[in-house]
């Protein structure tokens, strides 16, 4: 299937300069969506435990893939979002800084784990969450994304095999 | 199965007084998570196009409903996030006021449509989004929750049937 004919270019958003890949009309096709969460499952070719998604975009497709490889999910989320037991990391933005958490009891030491988000762009985001699950014993399997914007060098700040879609 | 284990109650998150319910022990487990995602779904017993789901934690089953369903999957979002054309509802919290948009071409006049979210409490939330759905012409077939805190009065709310796998 074609994905890329789902996912629209919206210039300047979020900000002047920066061309957004709206993946919207892909989730709403039910015949593109559920093939596009095929193909991302079948990026994985080892029994894994968790899949673990990031805010709010990689959830679209996260619980989906967790469940096609009979894994459990976990979401990493904003600063204050999560109501039990966090680990954090702080991470640099292109402005400033952020944050993200994860439960502390979100994944077991040794577990073997997926890291799902829709967009590998500059990598500050995923190596973040990367940082997270090893510091909880995780074992990273695989970063998987829907697109890799390549120019962006994200693959440059992940140390972890790293799967995708499509290439931009 | 007893989802009710799965489901953990935080004290005084997000704020004093409030008893939050955690659904993150049920995301981990793999089987559970999948039966949950199985129930929520056998709650719906037509045909539908789309299955809207609220930002965040509405996300985290929402694009397993819809393809359990082959339905597409529309994300209802809080405002700024989403980058084409939105309409928008702002609607009253406890404190304050709140904005959610939808994408304006995410749903066709007279497409069926369920709505999902994790929680029902006082309804204002699930409210805001029928008026979006509402608004796009969409026919709303059944709001659709892990969970409905009753003493909240949310169904109050809601001129559409109400289905959830929990009631507290």
């Amino acid at each position: 299937m074609n994905f890329e004919k789902y996912i629209r270019d919206i210039n300047d958003f979020p900000k002047k300069g920066i061309v957004f890949k709206d993946i919207t009309p892909l989730l709403g096709d039910a015949k593109a969506f559920e093939a596009c969460a095929d193909h991302l499952s079948s990026l994985v070719h080892t029994p894994i435990d968790k899949v673990v998604a990031i805010e709010s975009r990689g959830f679209f497709f996260g619980g989906i893939i967790a469940q096609k490889l009979n894994a459990g999910f976990v979401p990493v989320r904003k600063k204050g979002k999560l109501p039990y037991d966090v680990l954090e990391v702080t991470y640099e933005l292109e402005y400033g800084k952020d944050v993200l958490q994860i439960h502390k009891d979100a994944i077991q030491k040794g577990e073997k784990v997926v890291i799902h988000d829709d967009i590998l762009a500059t990598g500050g985001t995923a190596k973040a969450v990367c940082e997270l699950v090893e510091s909880l014993g995780g074992e990273i399997i695989q970063c998987n994304f829907i697109a890799i914007l390549e120019f962006l060098k994200g693959r440059e700040k992940i140390e972890y095999p790293i799967k995708s879609l499509l290439s931009y």
